[in-house]
């Protein structure tokens, strides 16, 4: 039976019984429940299911382990961590997470203004850095930040953002925030022009600015203000060899500056880049977490002792690792694209060209001996006759009789070679894909499948006591041929062999919960999915809260600037029924998915 | 001096005149005009010029170039063309696309429910093409829009569309659409198995499918409705071989249902696939508009004559072709990253460590001779260095010399190999890029280079009478290292040396008007730049339209679904006077990019 890899990838999030994909906490609903109960409401479409439980599990992680490190290292430093906005600012997530995240004090880090913002309103106690590239409002922004309370650091990214803090420390009476410095590492990738982390890195300041800076802030009376040095050498490492070298220069550069006399520096913010598992065929993370941990603690705890200065306090900014597995995305499948080549449909004529009965005799007398000869024969005779069509020598009947049996022929030799020749298999499963239509769109729910070819753990959430059996190719609902998941021999995906009219099939798309909700793009105008947040109460039930519809047709033409008003009326005035017109109403408050469906 | 390929891709669109990019149109103003009104009236960030005058004269050419071939091989189909709205749906490009091509009777092509409305509601009397996938709300507005009096086609995409129009026309009293088959074609690509065109294509019917279809419309009274067949082989096809491939087939399909009896079909649906020109460094289009329409012409014409049929009419949907070239993207340089490595700035000790000694003497002593092995001398010795200080040898100001020391020994390498190593120097240059950072997002602005590699031609707008001499790397202001377009050796981008605290420097991205704002990610929340429509009056005179500024960061963060108010009203119970909070509401009142910077 296969398990979808699900020992790989869901850390005991998830687990089957019975045939489900279950939930592994409280009452272990399975997601197909959760799935019917939202349907009943009738909600058609993609479903994004939130979980906050396992945001909370990972904040607990991350904070449990390092400070297991800093224990047995009997480190001096604190660790600290914030959560990158940009990996998910929406609000079913952010709320959830600051929530979770408050009995250890877990704060956010902005990227730009409007992330600032969402920071400067819903962190409570917790710090804020603010990294990106800054305009003086987004500083100014920081200083009043600060007087609200907030325990924040503006992170900067060149010389001229110092000059800007100085400039507003100088214009206003508002207090200055505390201020960092993010550093360009040379030798933290493969030498020191490696594109991240060498000399053509696009953030931080070199060993002249970083100099430069600290003489800026002397001069300004604002040495006082720095706290943090800050780094980040790429997301999702999965090998911890890089992060060891950046952690070495960045901590020689700390103590540095430490010795140049910056009293108030007490911090190494290390970024993010810690990975998670993606994969459902092999492991592809080389590092646990608890490694990671003992290597920062044990690195910089080292540095420290050689150049007597005091342990910095540790940082992190990891948004991945935080939030990836709390999201889950669900299609449903809308079709299967495969009984059009059932031997049903041939329609032999009484005579037929000699290639067709050629390709008969060779289904009807293939065996196990003849099968793979047989089946290579039968693709040649099909091109041939694909060839005699395009020349007008054959009909449309003809041609589809070859179609029929040239399938029949490939279908008949897998049966055949299905136990003994496992990866020649693979090699033809390629060719009979079935072909699952889903109803969601990659560009707007998997945007880093379509832009860096990211794998997501992929299976379905019923049927889970039955082999799958079908090498399976995923489409979407857009008009893009970019908009399909290819079945890959190399990772081969099989599905199983679903009769949609009788029963319903669902497939969920895993660790979905970073990036790909801000990413996702409005491609045919498909918007996002209907989005649930599952919470469970005291009695470990579950409760499907804050349910948000996926955008209506009317509201996505709005927000591309159509005026609904001249649409509704120019629509009504074409129309001399007002019967008719109602249902252009309702249907252009639909979400944008397909909803009456066949199956 | 460089003229950045505008021979290349502009088709004379843009010329360059006083140093300046200008319009190739009426009163040929040129683009820093535009801007500098558009900056005049506050709108700071990136700007997108939408060009009317471009859409228009993208349709003249297509309608003319076919009715030319038409006409010379005396085909006694007609051409009709509709836009696919997935390509750009934007009302600023929308309502001019329908005014410029009432003349041709241009029509437009829907896939999704929320495009079908915009046709339904502004298509004026030209056809509507529906593709994609439909749910049996979809099918239904298909008939309603037949009502309207829309001269509307509903292509299908598998027989289960089929049977829910069958199904409609029994259950309603509307009047049924015309219905087109999509095709799936076998031998379009490299063979029957090519990944679009194959049997595994996305879309379309196999010729089972087809004789099928045929027999449900024969048995539910619908084969008069049947007028269209389809098929799309992919998009911007840079060779036409296998166009004509997929002609021959598709052809001889139109001509078998001829004669199966199929009276009102009268066209073939090609699809879109014209490619338009995006490099700016050698062409990669092997074929013309004019040749294009002459192979489709004469192609139909005798598979007509062969299976003695009527000529089909020709319809087509190609969406790039029309509107990448009416949209230009303006980004503004904020800041350029090389001063720090400038001789000024060297710290010399009076007892440096022996490398760098060592390095200060390459520098000094180099000759043009040397030139090359001095350079690869000094990038060992600065690797050596940065080892040191990460193992605590050596000091942050000799770091810091050793960086610019070894930038000073690039530079003037480069100076001396200049004129006659231009190989070698490319490769060099590829290691003293300047960074050039642009109030603008990637991932929001220019989707598709993050997600396909797509190039765009990139050219300053201003400063074209003087030598780029600078190799470039582009940044923009998201947080992320992929927000980078690299200087490429292959490709290499030079750009000028400006002091951006005496004059402004805009870079254009050309040939953005297809896919890139629908497809606009809002990574770290940043959303679509500000909109113009560029229109010309009676005098030729520019007059800048429609402006829609970039999205204020109140309206991005209620799109994501928080509660404004309950923003608004926690920021201001956290702070105590109402001064400050003005503040804070003016900025959530601006729009997200960089507002007041240094330069």
């Amino acid at each position: 039976m296969d398990t979808f890899g699900i020992d790989i990838w869901s850390d005991n999030n998830f687990f089957i019984e019975d045939g489900l994909l279950k939930i592994n906490y409280k009452s272990k609903p399975s997601l197909i429940s959760l799935v019917k109960n939202i349907r009943k409401q009738n909600y058609k479409g993609p479903l994004l299911f939130r979980f906050p439980h396992l945001i909370e599990k990972q904040i607990n992680r991350l904070f449990d382990t390092y400070n297991k490190a800093i224990k047995e290292n009997s480190y001096n430093g604190t660790f600290n961590a914030v959560f990158p906005l940009k990996v998910n600012q929406f609000p079913t997530f952010v709320q959830p997470l600051i929530k979770s995240g408050q009995k250890h004090n877990y704060g956010l880090e902005a990227g730009s203004k409007a992330e600032l913002f969402i920071a400067m309103t819903y962190n409570k106690n917790a710090p804020i850095t603010v990294n990106g590239f800054k305009d003086k409002e987004m500083i100014h922004l920081g200083f009043i930040a600060k007087k609200m309370g907030h325990n924040i650091t503006l992170i900067i990214e060149g010389l001229n953002e110092l000059e800007t803090i100085v400039q507003v420390a100088k214009e206003t009476n508002l207090p200055c925030p505390s201020i960092g410095l993010r550093v360009r590492l040379f030798n933290s990738g493969s030498g020191a022009w490696a594109k991240s982390g060498g000399i053509d890195s696009k953030f931080g300041l070199s060993s002249t600015e970083i100099l430069e800076a600290y003489e800026m802030l002397e001069n300004n009376n604002l040495c006082e203000y720095l706290t943090m040095i800050h780094f980040h050498i790429g997301s999702a490492m999965n090998t911890i060899k890089p992060l060891k070298n950046a952690l070495k220069e960045s901590g020689h550069i700390y103590a540095e500056l430490k010795n140049l006399g910056a009293k108030n520096l007490q911090a190494i913010n290390i970024g993010g880049g810690l990975a998670i598992e993606y994969s459902q065929f092999n492991r592809t993370i080389n590092y646990s977490l608890q490694e990671f941990a003992n290597d920062v603690v044990f690195t910089l705890k080292n540095i420290a002792r050689q150049k007597n200065v005091e342990e910095p306090n540790i940082f992190t900014e990891s948004g991945r690792f935080i939030s990836a597995s709390s999201a889950v995305l669900i299609a449903p499948v809308l079709e299967l694209f495969s009984a059009e080549y059932e031997a049903e449909h041939l329609r032999l004529k009484d005579v037929n060209p000699p290639l067709i009965e050629e390709l008969n005799d060779l289904y009807k007398d293939m065996k196990k001996r003849t099968a793979l000869e047989y089946m290579h024969d039968s693709i040649d005779h099909l091109e041939s006759l694909l060839k005699l069509f395009d020349l007008g020598y054959i009909d449309l009947t003809d041609r589809s009789n070859a179609e029929i049996l040239a399938n029949l022929i490939i279908k008949k030799a897998i049966s055949f070679l299905e136990v003994d020749d496992y990866e020649e298999l693979k090699r033809i499963d390629n060719k009979i894909q079935e072909k699952y239509l889903l109803n969601f769109s990659i560009f707007q729910s998997l945007p880093d499948f379509w832009g860096i070819d990211q794998e997501f753990p992929i299976m379905p959430i019923t049927h889970l006591n039955k082999k799958p059996t079908r090498s399976a190719s995923l489409w979407d609902i857009t008009c893009d041929s970019d908009g399909e998941i290819e079945f890959n021999p190399n990772k081969p995906l099989y599905l199983h062999d679903v009769d949609l009219n009788k029963e319903d099939y669902f497939l969920g798309f895993f660790q979905v919960g970073a990036y790909q909700d801000v990413l996702g793009m409005k491609h045919n105008l498909f918007s996002h999915p209907t989005e649930v947040n599952v919470n469970f109460d005291k009695n470990g039930e579950v409760k499907l809260e804050q349910i948000i519809e996926s955008q209506k047709i009317i509201d996505i033409l709005e927000d591309i600037d159509y005026d609904t008003n001249e649409i509704k009326s120019i629509l009504n005035s074409k129309l001399d029924d007002k019967e008719t017109y109602e249902i252009l109403e309702k249907y252009l408050n639909d979400n944008s998915y397909l909803k009456t469906t066949w199956s």
